[in-house]
């Protein structure tokens, strides 16, 4: 049955390139994406599938039911593009000033649909259920990922499948790692607030210059002294702006960072640490401060069975020549929320192109749309076969 | 002969403050001060004294002599004003928008110039000769003070004297100290140059901002370390901006700052131990920089045997009811560079207006226009009772 | 054949358990530990059992051939004991004032004695050779596997196990993890030379305190910036000692520390960034210093396959109930510059007592001798089944 | 009548040398000095002046009364030596092991007892009445000044004069200023409370060594920051213990220092942001600490008046031959206490000695003993012409 789906995959693969460049031509920004559901919805509408739309916003919920008894298992592939002026010097370029899909959601969107396809013509001979997840806006915190959850388009499901095409893999490759895989990704902004006055004159002011570099170096310790060391966490102040003439003593000073951790407790301790070094910092000043911490995505923890599961299977799907352990990635993604609710994996499906592999977010970056074949085919691969596990 | 002086003074009341308004209405700023030139050459013009224009650039001085053999003695006053915007709400309100007498020294003009007259007018009975020293540019550094000394301005001149209009001083006060009595004021400006990259991959980065942080707290040690704390010492960074993304690290961090200092070795100290932190820090982040150090006027040191003499005869000017030793301040004023010259006296004298009294470049900044007669007749008695010193 | 060595071991128990007492009550510390090695010789000796002793110091290494062609596998098992005073309260305590097997190691041989033993007994029916490695100064850098391997003590080996009985993991597991599993464990010390004074004067001086807290602080950036957050890295100053005068400013400060990492580029890249940072931070303060890194143990880095293969026979040892998966350990061991040499895997046997769990190194430290019984079971086993591997 | 006093002082200078020579071999140290006191009195007994014994402690405080009304004068000596072990090679030695006059106060003592002595002969011929204090404890806060006052040794007194003889000063210079003229000398010790454990697993301890190092350099602020740079302050911490193993985090930290001001406000500031700092850096670390101000003497805050006196009588005192204003002294001095109550000047009376002139409290300090005639003349002279001010 799998060299079935496989061999009718092969047969979609220009259909799938052809909607994959469309979707390229169209691309629509996170929240914004409503031409890019109708596409989908009338897809499914010639297809005669059933879905629900505007699921937790954007998002696109189709349902395949095959004949016999079986799990439920879902597959998700996101939408949105990205507010980046395309640079590429292709037939199929962005027809859209300032977006682009330039992380690849365009052939997420392109192989999910094809396969959806392939499993609604062989829903006769096929056990369980199949949820095909279409979601929107996995570029922007809070993200689609998490109001769709929450809109139940994980109910019923026993296991969730979904994978990145990655530009800075080999072709060929399948990348994943059991556990944590990619980082929580939060924000912080803190504010300073001093006394301003004469450069002259120190004593009638507080400075917040040197408050604030005073602060810096003590956020230092959390990761050198306040998190395990076999633990990762990152802590970092992009920004820090503090006045603008060099003879007058800044009263306000502003930083912004952020955090990256693989583990709830970490994240817990670095947002209690950082905002424990703003106080106190502070009081020795004895200055007032403001501090928000805006919690990103949660990291994404793939489960050990079904990392171990699609190891397995990747190693034997035509066009894989590896199935690797990858290390853990500090970017974000918010796949972490169906994680939380349901056993799954989320795995890298190599996309290196020829020439230069521009990284992800660049305006040069495109991918090897044959991997689009090779992504079905392993999400294909991994419904079917998990029926059996 | 000074009390035929200070009654030629009383009388010369109403023209003093009818120049200062004049002036007043016409300010211009430091270096384009080319008609507030004009107009004191046009006095002396009428007046029928000899003068130099163009001293050092808009500078004028004039020279009047006596009938007797004596010493040869300079007064100063600046004439130059600020790019403030007045919001003072008066009949003789500044003309020129951005532009305004928010410093005094419309009034140490009018001051000077009806002294000038008097003295002119007493020349047959005086001995010596009287440098009257009309200076542009006090404002801004590299200021009109030393081109005028390298001009020549006190060549021959065996003392010199000056006062600033003061409005933070009780109308009535004669103010000034032996010794250092204004502060050098030095400007520095400092780049770390590291390496910019992604927030959550701060190893292949080197943070501009967390390099910053350590300079700015290992240069508090200049002052608290390694400067004699009998002298004084400021190091102010009035300045720090690296980075404008919270998830980006900052490659750039750029700092300015100032230093005030009373004495040249505090000063060449501060200098030296900023660069050599600057230095050793980014050695230490492998790190590369820039560092300029911009010096500005030196301190305004008061000769021991003027000021002495001049606190004598001050407190028997009428109208002064105070001749006080002030605390040095640590503001800057380019009279250093002629008492590095020749001995002499800067003070101030006490122009604190009734009601609010705003600081010296504040828009709605005035002062007592009676004060200019009390320094006119300090400035007088002082080159009188300096003749027989 | 797994069975019969079982048995055999399993009828052994009586004898380990007084070889392991009678090791209990006569430790010898790191490198002089002269006595326990002729009792191994001793026990050689009896059995015919041929061996070379003081391999690179006191180790000894005993080979039992079997009499078909197959692989030659190490097994190692340290003896020292420890500088510590027993607190214990049993009838085997150490006889020896301020010496203790505070760390199992008088277990560790008596296992491998017993193993050795039945291998010998067993050996028409082997395959291969067996090579018994007993390794003296394992407690103290640079200890004592680095002389006996380049002793030759690994001269055709094709692999290698060593186990630690563990007093804090369950007993009935086994516990092991491929690649990194314990850490490097590092020594630096630095000596801040400034000059001393008086606490009044600090113009005069250098003061080691300031430069050295500047130093401290910097030296966190490390861990948190210049070391990748995916990896694992330590930096602790233990020790910070400087002046003992209220009133008098210290000349020199002296720290020592720890580092700990689990790869040679990260050991390599904090080496470096703390000696960037002593010498950047001495610059900045014009005083010298001194900088000494001594290497401790590599981190001890169990080979892939091996790991894998240990995981799987490890769940079938009688005795064992869980074989898992552990997180790295901070701490340091020698068995890794065995695994520098040949593939091989070092695991920890659960040997938690019942009752308090002291830690290893503690004065009142014991585990539970069943745990011997186990650990032999599964090193026998690791022999036998590599063979077919 | 001055010339008269001057004469027998002239002739009492033996006696003077005497008495210093057998104080120098006879030394107490502070609190302990009961056989000076002794001595002291004895002294006043063959004399048969009247005093005050055990007053505020060892204090001894004769009253010499003329016959004329006038001014009640007081003059002070202190003589209590120091814990120091005596390496010169003189005739008049220390005899007492571990104790020795290394400041001077035995010149002190013999100055103002023949001084007395010439007062008490003249006293027939005196205006006003003279109090004598001779002061135990200067060297050891909370010294002998406070109670000494306190037991009202200043009852009724209108002005108080005393010396240090200044082996930095050159023989023959008179030196003071008016205000403050020696430092508050204060000492502070703060213990921060961490918890200490294993050097590699810093994410179960609270690190006192970081903690310790972001709190010194945050305290460098209050110098560079948080006071008047006008004004003089000394923040040193002397000695930072942590710690005593390399591989182990300390728990604890101790640290102790000094502070020097010149003024009340400026005392109180930097005591009070001193404290605030280590709470505010503790708190940030989630330990707790403890903090302990011990305020020395205050400032000597000469009294301008009698300042300006002096400066004019002494340069007419035969051998004086420099009457100068010198610098503020960062050292302290309990003279403090007296000039708190009533009007008067402490000055130093230069001692240089030929060949090396050591330091106060060094083990070969000396000086020239021909300074104390000087000093009791200078005394001598300033109560004499102070009852005609």
């Amino acid at each position: 049955m799998k060299l079935q789906l496989f061999e009718k995959l092969d047969n979609s693969y220009q259909d799938m390139v052809q909607i994959r460049r469309y979707l390229h031509m169209h691309p629509e920004v996170s929240f914004e994406e409503t031409e890019t559901a109708k596409y989908i919805q009338q897809f499914y509408d010639q297809l005669g599938v059933s879905y629900e739309a505007n699921v937790g916003g954007n998002g696109v919920v189709a349902r395949i039911k095959g004949t016999k008894p079986g799990k439920t298992i879902a597959l998700r592939a996101d939408f949105d593009a990205l507010p980046i002026q395309e640079m590429n010097d292709i037939s199929y370029k962005s027809t859209i000033a300032g977006a682009m899909h330039a992380c690849g959601h365009d052939g997420h969107t392109a192989t999910l649909l094809q396969l959806a396809k392939s499993l609604h013509e062989m829903r006769d001979h096929l056990a369980g259920e199949y949820v095909i997840i279409h979601q929107h806006a996995e570029e922007m915190a809070p993200g689609g990922a998490k109001p769709m959850v929450e809109a139940g388009c994980l109910n019923g499901v026993d296991a969730i499948f979904g994978t990145h095409l990655w530009s800075q893999t080999p072709f060929g490759t399948i990348e994943h790692r059991p556990g944590p895989m990619m980082a929580s990704a939060d924000r912080f902004e803190i504010t300073i607030q001093g006394r301003g006055g004469h450069g002259a004159m120190p004593q009638d002011t507080i400075d917040a210059v040197t408050i604030g570099a005073q602060l810096i170096t003590y956020i230092q310790q959390i990761v050198s002294r306040r998190v395990d060391p076999i633990k990762s966490a990152v802590v970092t102040i992009g920004s820090f702006n503090a006045g603008d003439a060099f003879n007058v003593i800044a009263g306000e000073a502003k930083m912004s960072g952020t955090v990256r951790t693989f583990s709830p407790e970490v994240r817990d301790i670095v947002e209690a640490e950082i905002e424990r070094i703003v106080k106190g910092t502070c009081l020795a000043a004895n200055c007032s401060y403001t501090f928000n911490f805006l919690r990103g995505y949660p990291p994404v923890v793939n489960h050990e069975k079904e990392a171990a599961f699609l190891s397995d299977i990747a190693k034997d799907i035509p066009g894989v020549n590896a199935s690797l352990e990858c290390a853990p990635l500090m970017v974000g993604e918010d796949f972490s929320y169906y994680l939380e609710k349901v056993p799954g994996v989320f795995f890298f499906t190599g996309a290196m192109p020829e020439g230069t592999a521009y990284p992800h977010h660049h305006p040069k970056f495109n991918f090897r749309e044959e991997a689009m074949l090779i992504a079905a085919k392993t999400l294909g691969a991994a419904v079917l076969d998990y029926q059996n596990l």
